[in-house]
């Protein structure tokens, strides 16, 4: 007998005729004969709720305080599933976060997992139970309830399923799996049967909205197979996992793209050791996440600094950088907000020469000005103007004939 | 510095302003120079709602999942009640049955308290925080979340002031106290300003709309002095507790009535040893709970048996009945099912004449007829014709001039 761990989003779980539908699916998946422990997020926007409930309480809720509210949503979701497929006539239980042993830190609204003892859950599924998790939470040792935060419900579904030696996580949500590039961009997108846990990563924005990225890195860890599909049909989904590099070597997989970007250049920065920290240290510390970034090569010592970052940080960051080009001399700093990134992701695709080349001119043939690029071994990224970007995701898709089946 | 538990009811934490208003009383009694712990129901109509969502899943919610579900109502209002209360500048943390070491037996939706282990709660006030806990809830030795059914955040306020050594537990509610009568029905009744146990416990139904019978117990048992009052003004509230005796003896305290009652006679019942019992205990193995019973003076062996039930209880009662009365040998059972029952309280009264006279007098001079009457050490009950119930609690309360300053 397999061991499933399946996942339902908020959404797959909105109202009390979803929550039936979802029961439904997860009996079909223990009358197949496997053992199934489910992880659940909270109903539709609960979550939202609480917040905003909070919010008129308090300017700044406590996050303790607010990380047992929250906790709340998941607990709901859990029981009422646990109910659904009682009345299905399958054994159930359901599991708060602390029942199902699962240890984090003490960083309240962004705990990590430090350990989970899977007792209680291999003894309710010895007892031939359905088992429901409430995601997004966890228990300090001090016994005070804690929430993952950001992807917080897929990181407990991918960390229960290496923990009890699952066969696969099943992670249900309405998209019903991984598309060579955004379908809203790209009508002609095609569903990935299958990707790997590095391309699933480099797909950055458009694949954490799929899968977050830190569910994926611990899928990849522990070598935990993730099939994404869609709670709301019985397409096929795509299978992320391990043992792909040696078939989908040198393919292009998919395009990622992001609008949310602003970019900062430092300009006439001495080129010398340690600057390159003297910059990006601060921005660290001031909490800005700095994405790609690129030094330019140096001119009689003085090169120019480029990154990119979220463009809700832009203000803070530009604050940091101009005190930084300050200090270490630079001439000035200029920031673009309006920009946005498009990226081509395959494993092993830096190997073969060309792909690079055939996605600027891609870019080039449909007008569209490349800003900056940096590359890793399975992506190649450019900066581009915001407004051309689904211009520049369609003529890439084109370009590497993604519509077509590998 | 004194301890001072208070308990607020959902209606007193019903929405965002509510809660602030309710933090603000709080502060108040801490700025006063006490340490305190807070008490918690659901917000509102929360339990109700919550109820609802399960049965839209499902026909008979199991009780575990239905009692994890319940008891993320209190756990909201908690934490919200934090938030406000650090809004106005104070420590406060919120705590779950469990963290606040609350122990139960495994009886899911009316599990009874075993043991309070107050650690937890002594720490966190040793912090100078105050301490909020989640009503209504607590957790067996296995680990599993229990409500403690009717009554139940009312019974973890007084618990927890018994376990904790406390002043006094402060109940606030939207009605600021006990009055000599239902005011809905008597507007001059007075609000008294102390009453003992075991005439809130003889008040029954009105009594236990303003704190359950079973809180009440609690206190008795262990003296923890219980002052109820209203969290919607400033109104001193009447005081529970038992050093009253010696004062209000021989005075008739208040008036009780209840109209959801139901009377069952058994006619012809041969009048042997053994035979209330036969009666009585196949109506408590249905679940049935008996109120006054009253059996006739015995003729040639013959006596009639007659008792009240609540009113919801009434068919059941009479299967049970008109079984048992085949069995011994009984003639017939007769039901009305609009009767009503109105008491007079006051501890000691008994001892003294003239009190049950004086409340038949009032009555018959209403013109109202007495079906049953049954008394108590310090309470005189008569179950008359429903339509008349407000009449004779209003007769009553003139006869015994309750609306005087005693």
């Amino acid at each position: 007998m397999a061991l499933i761990v399946q996942k339902y989003g908020g959404s797959s779980l909105a109202d009390a005729e979803r929550i039936r539908s979802v029961a439904r699916r997860i009996v079909d998946t223990r009358l197949a004969g496997n053992d199934v422990v489910v992880v659940v997020s909270a109903m539709g926007d609960t979550t939202d709720d609480l917040i905003a409930l909070a919010h008129r309480l308090c300017d700044h809720p406590d996050e303790r305080e607010l990380d047992v509210l929250l906790s709340t949503g998941e607990m709901v979701s859990s029981t009422l599933l646990a109910m659904a497929l009682k009345q299905l006539g399958q054994e159930a239980i359901s599991l708060s976060g602390a029942q199902a042993g699962i240890s984090t830190d003490a960083a309240h609204s962004r705990a990590r997992i430090t350990r989970i003892d899977p007792a209680r859950i291999k003894s309710e599924l010895g007892r031939g139970r359905i088992v429901i998790v409430a995601g997004f939470q966890g228990i300090t040792d001090g016994m005070d309830v804690t929430t993952l935060g950001r992807g917080g419900s897929d990181t407990t579904a991918v960390a229960l399923a290496a923990s009890l030696g699952a066969k696969v996580c099943e992670r249900y949500t309405d998209v019903d799996g991984v598309y060579t590039a955004d379908p809203r961009l790209v009508p002609e997108a095609r569903r990935l049967p299958e990707i790997s846990y590095e391309e699933m990563l480099e797909l950055a924005g458009y694949g954490a909205r799929i899968m977050h990225p830190r569910a994926v890195e611990i899928g990849q860890v522990y070598n935990v197979p993730i099939m994404v599909a869609s709670s709301f049909n019985d397409s096929p989904g795509t299978l992320i996992h391990g043992g792909v590099e040696m078939e989908i070597r040198n393919k292009v997989s998919g395009i990622a793209h992001d609008l949310e970007v602003a970019k900062i250049t430092i300009v006439g920065v001495p080129d010398r050791p340690g600057i390159a920290a003297g910059v990006f240290e601060p921005l660290a510390r001031a909490g800005v996440s700095v994405d790609t970034i690129v030094q330019n090569a140096s001119l009689d010592h003085i090169t120019d600094l480029s990154f990119t970052v979220a463009r809700g940080d832009l203000e803070k960051a530009m604050e940091v950088s101009c005190a930084v080009a300050g200090e270490i001399g630079a001439r000035s700093v200029v920031s673009d907000a309006r920009v946005g990134k498009v990226s081509i992701i395959g494993t092993g695709m830096l190997n073969t020469p060309g792909y690079a080349a055939r996605m600027f001119r891609a870019l080039s043939d449909a007008g569209i000005n490349i800003e900056l690029i940096s590359t890793s071994e399975i992506r190649i990224t450019c900066i581009i103007e915001e407004g051309r970007v689904p211009d520049a995701v369609r003529a890439i898709h084109r370009a590497f004939e993604l519509e077509r089946e590998a």
